[in-house]
């Protein structure tokens, strides 16, 4: 027998698990732990200032082909490219950190995460993963029971990437459970409101359905789906010869909060005999509250359900679900493969998730949300999303008091709609955009604040400013101050007249 | 204003990031060391003893829907459920697991993981990412280096969640790179080989391809595909009125490590001008080998290439990369957003990675690589692959020599096929099958090891044992007693009436 050659370990490679990884780790995380407080002051803010083009000059000589990839290792790349990559965060945990559905995650979570790594279970199958597929079949029924199933114990579900993987799953499940002829005849429907997220259209798309395949649904001013809009909808696609297999309610879109009166959309779905999605990954948060909980009264008729608790559930990335009423739905998935799931093994009771999802290799994510909700409870998470929505209503009270801010609209979760009126630019459109789009790169540039943009309808008077409040523990004081810098930085993005005008006025 | 009341943070709710966030995760991490060393320590070998329903019931108490989302939360669910994750985790970091292709991260992965988890950046916008947006673009830089790309200046990519999602991604882009009536019309042809990821047919069914539109090309003994059948194939398809819009070959396939003739293959695809896709998954770390990297001459030619990190490269999950030869290849992916990548802002440089990637919310995966492609280098990860190689020839060597066991095939990069060979189960290829699969379970069931299985070919006699063998700190004493593990569960497995016969004969 040769033996090789006797293994000389290269320096770095000592491994993370079994009883040695402990050992090993310890070093390096307590390198991690001082990297990211040094990364962070340095910084000093919410971001690094100076805009792409400097954050990139900073990391140009760190980042190098040469330095990233050499010939031999370099001992110092942990410490040095932790420091960096906190140095150059945009960092949500910083209150004027503010623009996204972005959330600074909870410590306890981000400890899981690094328990989750070190052991890397694979849910594609039971022999990578004998407990991690316990915990997440338990999550799923958990939240089963969060969303209402009236039977949570037929429901089932997986751990996503996000809402555009379960909103993609949803749409796919939908497709399949029609015939093959459907979908090739180009006949196929899927029905959401306007304000339904991108990812609606871009599944679509990728799942091969026809371009107009979807069919927005009007929406209220206040950006729901009115039911009965969707009901002549349905009845107009069968009418044209088209089969409606997916309506799309969304619970929370991403820039008003708004949810669809879920009720009514699931009475007008199944009259119709469609199946009902609902994009909760924003607005499911609000399950743990007692106060905003009613919001989504309905959502327990759903078929599917997509829920993000890296939104209102302050998970590290990812950490999507989708839920399923009854597990039979997940049938277009199922997989057979010799080497992950042979009959006999299954039939032993050698569970293999691989059915419930897309991918094969598949990181249990299920177990940072498994120690959060057992850490925090109902209560204690309900206790964070009643804070942000508390806050968002401060902040909404805030910009509607100023002369030179529009509130758009109420908050109805925890974002706030509004922008800068600039001193001649209410009667122009196309100024006013152009403004609140440039004082918002000015906060950026100067690294004192990331605030939300977006556009409401279209054209010239589109742009919206937006805060995404997602950090409990921002005080009323801090929100004052970021506002402050909204209004600095809008009368500095006013055209040099306008300033000089002021100026004369004064 | 009404200022909300003061905010009583609720127990457990301390945030990873900012200036604080270290000290809040500092007792956490050090929690989670110690319950990962009990853990292991409780497991005490690669996996749980007992089988899928003795690890249920184990966890039954912790996991039960009042313990898991209780109405007021417990501070010690972190503690509780990190060791009893790893002792029912089966450990990739135990010589005796050795089944998939699941590796034992390196520890120096699983800490930058934890600076990932704790800043938290989404690589769907700058504002979300500044420094990490830099990170992806340079490690897909230089990877796109590694495989030789001629133009990597030119070349694009980004990180996925695996093999899986990166083969989904390049069938889509070769699909979309033709007129959407060339797709509706179901002419669409992709060619693989028969031993290609079942995932080039399930991203195929994904994508709304028609039923067969995936041409499976024979392989030789050997697994590798045959450059000439596969150019009869794209001809025969062009005859038949098809449009073949994707050629996939194989570098490393999941079994017999086989890697298709890339170079001829590159020369075939181009003489038919279609593009060729390289599932590169498990064979793409060879290039960081100077012994093994020659297998994959011609990789270079791919137009799009998938890598997975996750495995020979030692990350935890997930580490998975696409490049493609030229940016403009990811068209089809482009995605305006009003909210994450308005057109002014990208002008301005802001540039968002929302058109490279099929999600929207996403981790920064590579980060982690990075800090492991830097502390390593080339040469220190080229060590590890090799030193997974020379164990497998070792293990070939061992399982040769052994007359109840039968080797399949000399090893190409680390994983090797074998059976058991009952003492009177030769001739009779259905009872062989099931005493293989038996002594699998068997080692499962006492926890003493976790041995791959699988099928060559279909039919009775099919079923083979594998051994993937990831773990560069193995000894070859650990191979030893993993191979008399399987003779003893083999023999353990045989029917009775062989058993008795044996010991007749003894």
């Amino acid at each position: 027998m040769t033996a090789p050659k006797p293994f000389d370990r290269p320096p770095g490679s000592a491994l993370a698990g079994g009883t040695a990884g402990p050992g090993a780790l310890q070093p390096l995380v307590a390198e991690v732990l001082a990297a990211l407080r040094r990364g962070a002051a340095r910084r000093g803010g919410p971001l690094p200032p100076g805009g792409p083009a400097a954050v990139a000059e900073r990391l140009r000589a760190l980042l190098a082909p040469s330095a990233l990839l050499p010939e031999q290792g370099d001992p110092g790349a942990l410490e040095a490219l932790v420091e960096a990559l906190a140095a150059t965060a945009a960092d949500p945990a910083d209150p004027a950190c503010a623009a996204h559905l972005h959330v600074p995650p909870l410590a306890v979570a981000v400890a899981a995460e690094l328990a989750t790594a070190a052991v890397n279970p694979s849910l594609d199958s039971w022999d990578q993963a004998p407990g991690s597929t316990s915990v997440e079949l338990a999550v799923v029924r958990a939240l089963a029971g969060l969303v209402g199933f009236a039977r949570p114990e037929a429901a089932a579900g997986v751990l996503t990437g996000g809402g555009t993987e379960s909103n993609l799953m949803a749409l796919l499940l939908a497709r399949d459970a029609f015939p093959r002829e459907q979908f090739a005849s180009g006949r196929l429907t899927v029905h959401c409101s306007q304000a339904a997220h991108f990812s609606i259209a871009r599944g679509a798309a990728l799942l091969g359905l026809d371009r107009d395949a979807v069919v927005p649904v009007q929406t209220a001013p206040d950006g729901r789906m009115d039911p009965r809009v969707l009901d002549w909808a349905l009845a107009d696609a069968r009418a044209a010869g088209r089969v409606p297999c997916c309506v799309v309610a969304t619970a929370g879109t991403t820039d008003l909060g708004a949810v669809d009166p879920l009720a009514a959309v699931a009475a007008v779905a199944r009259r119709h005999r469609v199946r009902l999605h609902v994009d909760a990954a924003y607005g499911g948060g609000a399950l743990f509250s007692r106060r905003l909980a009613p919001l989504l009264d309905g959502l327990s008729e759903a078929d599917t359900i997509g829920l993000d608790l890296h939104k209102l559930g302050w998970q590290p990335i990812a950490a999507g679900v989708l839920l399923v009423r009854e597990a039979v739905m997940f049938a277009p998935l199922e997989q057979r493969a010799a080497y992950l799931n042979p009959e006999d093994d299954e039939d032993a009771g050698y569970t293999s998730l691989l059915g419930r999802s897309l991918r094969t290799t598949r990181r249990a994510d299920a177990f940072k949300v498994a120690v959060t909700l057992r850490t925090l409870g109902r209560a204690g998470l309900g206790a964070l999303v009643d804070r942000c929505h508390d806050l968002a209503g401060y902040a909404a009270e805030r910009i509607a008091a100023e002369p030179r801010l529009e509130l758009t609209a109420e908050p109805v979760l925890t974002t706030v709609l509004f922008r800068y009126l600039p001193q001649r630019g209410a009667a122009a459109g196309a100024e006013t955009d152009r403004v609140n789009a440039a004082l918002r790169r000015r906060l950026l540039e100067q690294g004192s604040a990331v605030v939300g943009r977006t556009e409401l309808g279209s054209g010239p008077g589109s742009v919206r400013l937006k805060l995404t409040l997602l950090n409990p523990g921002t005080s009323t004081a801090e929100l004052d101050r970021l506002i402050e810098l909204v209004l600095a930085a809008g009368a500095d993005s006013e055209p040099p007249d306008a300033d000089e005008q002021r100026e004369t006025n004064s």
